[in-house]
Formats: C-alpha cells, sequence, structure tokens
C-alpha cells in the first residue's frame, strides 16, 4: 500500500509501505475510511520535534475492521470503529481508573501510520469503539474526529472540571481549543471566551458555542478575561496550545481554585512553582485518555447531537497528504480531512 | 505588650510591641491561649527569605475573644476560637467556593504576628470559628494546630484526592507532613507511605496512622513508591516540603491520573511542563484555605477523634520564642508550641 512517511522537516512524501498484518493475536487490521492531520504532527513538520529517520505518519483514524487475530473477542470484522491515538487494553488498573493513554501496556498509534488505507491496531479489543452500524457518508469526518481532537478537547474541558453554569476560558483557537469550546457549550458552561484572532476559527468557534471572542494575547489577553469576571478569573481554562505563553496565559486566566486542563503538547515549558502555589488552580493535562470518552461521544455523533467534523475545512485525497500538511502549516486549513 | 519580631537571619527577639485595637469595625481582638513556630517561619528566619526590616512573627492562632468591633456579627466576647493563618471575608465568591486564603479581601496573619498574647484578627466573623464551649487546657495544642499546620495537612490530603482504600504517600516529614498522614487516616486511606529518616518523626508517623516508612529521598525514593505499589505509583501524594527535589518526588511517585497536593511554600521550584503532560496527574496546592475545614476539624478535636497537638513535642513560656526558633532550625523540635 502507499501511504505518509515524514523524511525531514516539510518533507511528507506518499509512498510504498508494507501492508499492515496481524502481528499480536490480540491486533486487529481496519481498512480506513478517513485519517487526518493533527495539529501536533506539525511539531515533527517543522523539524521542531527531529525525528530519527522516516517514518510513517498519521494517528487518528476510524473505518472498517478487515480481520482480527486469534485473541480477538468483542471486535469483529465488518464493525465500523473508532479508535483512540493510543491504543489499550482498558483492563489494567489505570485503564479502569479512566487513564487509558497511560495504560501498562500502552501503544502509541503514531507508529502504525493511520495516514494510510490499511491500519494495524493493537489490543484491538480495549482500544476500539463499534458503532451501532455502519454510519452515514456525511457522519463519517465527525467519527474521525472522536479519535482525537474531539477527544482531547472534550478531556481539556473534563480536566477543567467544567460543569453547568461556569465560566470558560479556551486558549488556543487550532482544532483542539475549537473542540474545546464544543465540549465545554455540552457540558453545561454559561460563558465560553475563545482566545483567537483568526476570522474563520473565531467564526466556527461562535458556532461551536463561544459566547465571547478575545484576540488579546498574554498579560493583555489575561487582563480582558479578568475585566470580564468581576477581577476573578474563569473558573475554567482550557489550555490547547502547549508554549510557555500559553501555559502561563491561561494559568493567570483562572480564579483562585479554578481548573486548567491542558492539551497542547509542552514544548518548553517551565510552570513556576511559587506562581502555581500561589494562585491555588487544580492543573491538570496531559495526552487525553479519549478511550473513556470514545462510547459517549460516539452516541452524540450518532444522535446528530454534535458535529464536530466541521473542523475539517479541508478535505484531501490521501494521496496529497503533503497538501494536508502543507495548508495547515501556513494555516490556510484549520484541520485536513485524508480520504484514502 | 512583649512579642517576637524578626531583626535578621537568626535574630528573634521577645520585644515590646505595641498593644493591638480596633482598627476596622469587622476586627476582633483575641486573648492568645496558644501560639507557635511555623515551620515557613523558618524561611526567613534562615534569610532565605528576605525581610525588610524588623518584622512581627506568627500566625497560628486560638484563644479567648475580648473585643469586637461594631460590625462583628457573631463573633462575640468571651468565645474560645480559631482562626485560619489567613483572615478572609468567608463571603466573596473565591471563599464561597472554599479558597478562602485567596479571598478577595484576604489578609494574611503573619502581618500581625500571632508570637504574642495579644492579637488583632480582621474580618472576624469570615475568619474565627468559635469552639462549642471553652475548651479543657489538654486541647489546647490540637485546637491551635487546626489554625495551618492540621489544616494544611488536611488541604494536601483533599488536594491529593485521598479517599477509602487509596495508597497515599507523604513526602516530608515535618509538622504539615505528619499531620498529612493523620488527615490521610481520617479520610479513610488504606496505605500510607511516610517519607522520613528521622526516628522520632517515623515514630509519631506510625502513630498518626502510617503504615509504611521509607527513608530514600528522591529517585531512589520513587523507586522504592514503584516497587511498592506493582510498577503503578500511589494514588496520592502530599508534598509537604516545596523544594525542588521534593516536588519532583512527589509528580513522580504518582501514578498516571493521579493527584499530588502541594502545600509546602515552593522555593526555587519550576515544574517541566512535559514531565507533567507526560503523567496525566492531578496537581493543586498553595495556601491552604483552612477556613473551609476548621468547623469540621474543631469538631474530630472537641470529640476526641483526633490529637493532631501531639505535633508539638517541645512547649516554651512565650518569651521563650527564640529558643523555640533555634530548637526547630535545628530539628531537635518538629513544632514549638508557645504559651504566653
Amino acid at each position: 500500500m502507499r501511504g505518509a512517511i515524514l523524511y525531514g522537516p516539510r518533507d511528507v512524501r506518499f509512498e510504498e509501505r508494507p501492508d499492515p498484518k496481524i502481528v499480536e493475536p490480540t491486533d486487529a487490521i481496519l481498512r480506513v475510511a478517513a485519517a487526518c492531520v493533527c495539529g501536533s504532527d506539525l511539531w515533527p513538520y517543522r523539524g521542531v520535534d527531529p525525528i530519527q529517520g522516516p517514518r510513517p505518519m498519521g494517528h487518528e483514524y476510524c473505518g472498517i475492521v478487515e480481520e482480527v487475530g486469534p485473541e480477538v473477542r468483542t471486535i469483529r470484522p465488518g464493525q465500523f470503529v473508532v479508535g483512540s491515538f493510543m491504543a489499550s487494553d482498558n483492563t489494567c488498573p489505570i485503564c479502569r481508573a479512566g487513564y487509558q493513554s497511560r495504560c501498562v501496556d500502552v501503544r502509541p498509534m503514531g507508529a502504525e501510520g493511520a495516514q494510510a488505507p490499511w491500519l494495524r491496531v493493537p489490543l484491538a479489543d480495549g482500544t476500539l469503539v463499534a458503532t451501532p452500524d455502519l454510519p452515514p457518508e456525511d457522519m463519517i469526518p465527525s467519527l474521525l474526529a472522536a479519535s482525537d481532537v474531539l477527544g482531547t478537547g472534550w478531556f481539556a474541558a473534563d480536566a477543567a472540571a467544567v460543569t453547568p453554569g461556569k465560566t470558560v476560558v479556551v486558549v488556543g483557537d487550532g482544532a483542539v481549543g475549537l473542540l474545546g469550546v464544543l465540549s465545554a457549550k455540552e457540558l453545561g458552561a454559561e460563558r465560553i471566551v475563545l482566545m483567537s484572532r483568526h476570522e474563520d476559527r473565531q467564526k466556527l468557534g461562535l458556532e461551536f458555542g463561544a459566547t465571547d471572542i478575545v484576540p488579546e494575547r498574554g498579560d493583555e489577553g489575561v487582563a480582558r478575561i479578568r475585566e470580564m469576571t468581576d477581577g476573578l478569573g474563569a473558573h475554567s481554562v482550557i489550555e490547547a496550545v502547549g508554549t510557555q505563553q500559553s501555559m502561563l496565559q491561561g494559568i493567570r486566566s483562572a480564579r483562585p481554585g479554578g481548573h486548567v486542563g491542558f492539551v497542547g503538547v509542552t514544548h518548553g515549558v517551565e510552570i513556576p512553582g511559587l506562581e502555581l502555589f500561589s494562585s491555588l488552580i487544580h492543573l491538570q493535562g496531559g495526552p487525553a485518555p479519549v478511550r473513556r470518552f470514545l462510547p459517549d461521544l460516539i452516541d452524540r455523533i450518532w444522535n446528530r447531537t454534535i458535529d464536530p467534523g466541521r473542523v475539517f475545512d479541508l478535505t484531501l485525497p490521501l494521496d496529497q497528504v503533503a497538501e494536508g500538511y502543507r495548508a495547515m502549516d501556513e494555516r490556510r486549513s484549520i484541520k485536513a480531512l485524508l480520504i484514502p
């Protein structure tokens, strides 16, 4: 088959790769219905995260089960499934506590390379969740979003303790931030402030449920949030960027005792201990345990309650994957959908 | 009156100070029944936190109300009261959410200087909690402990999400760490591991409910915790020191998705963002909102369920306050009680 391979900075190629096959008896092989480019793929694409030679790319996926290993018990060929970007057994104590992205036997799906027509999924029973039936085609982008970008935004809202009536600030207007807005809305937030200075993203944010847009960044952005909250700060903050500036902006936008959920992969971030101490905030973040939320998210998508697939503003055939990276790198696209 | 004044590194004097008086109509004046030296007092005492000229010391207190300002409604002269080390109105949105130590009108009691026979308490109605009656003398050390060191240990256990059945690690065997052990025990922890290498503190920790003692520190200490928890780490960690080493030890001792409550005043701590991200832990700390817990803590002390006053292993008349600092600085004493 042919799939995406990253060779170096801004050098993604669509090239021949070995067809995936069952390696472990708990594996499944999927025919990928749709894949996409993740904001986090841009770190190695831009050379910020160096790579050790050519590597397959992509960790978001949904599709139809083609084949399963002899120890797969619940997943069956022919099912349409969605899985997390981290494969997990879903039975260890860490999984049972809801932190499947740190399963004792976790397998990053990035190593398999989901930007391809076929995909091996390890730990299939633990990782994959089947939809009630084969989905209509227009629902596939939303189901794909559940695999990472929606699941991550949802986790951020969960980590930020979003509950009905709260004021939520979202730092970052990428696909995760925008779906953080959608998640906060679904979880009952009263006021949702999206920090954004890009018109197309502001528009989608408002459609997803943002009540306010703040274009200022850093300490100016913090000052605006204080003004809007009687000087107190927000109850909940979703940090979906991962830089020192965005992390500090997130911490400083929260009120004492508030909650910050951070899901941007942190790059060069050092959190000043005394500032965190003084803030009295709750801080939680990390690779989202998407598996915890998948059944609920699939339900909401299946019932047409939410339409997270709208973050995909560019659809390309998989063989044009390199253009998907370019468009996102140049901010011409929020998120690029790839159809094998 | 005469009270403790810090002049510079290791220079505490018992000297004439103005008698406190009602300044604001919401003030109360207490006759201090007992005060004490806090581990955090040792930072300026040792010169680690520089001071701007001579300053009164002490922020932990209990005693009898002597006089109240004209706007004090619920606190009455003659009551025995305990207050937090942070005075708060207990009515603002931050207080109502349970974060009184960051009240919008917060007043640090350290500015008043509780190592003295008389004490002004601002915002008396919000800050002070009366006991059901005048306490027996032997209960006074425990009531005093509620003012900070127990309240802080309790908050740490709360921030670390200690609930029945959990494994809890306590980093730090000072008075706060030891009362963190007691708090974890009261909150139902199944296993409580105290990191300690001092025999007297180990002994008291075991009496307070510790099930295991680990003398190793840093990465060795972390390795021991992993061994004891099937490689997973603890559910909950109480960090009660405030150094870079103790903070990292705390974070690394928690399992993915676990909770770390940190209450040691952080000194020179920088938390590596990527490590925190990867850990998936919940992190909360800061100046303990003791006021939230005071009614419950006073109840437990009044009913003789807990006896936190046992952390005081040295009792001195107030005029020997300098010896109290010396004894704690030299680790001859865990915590020094001062009787005016």
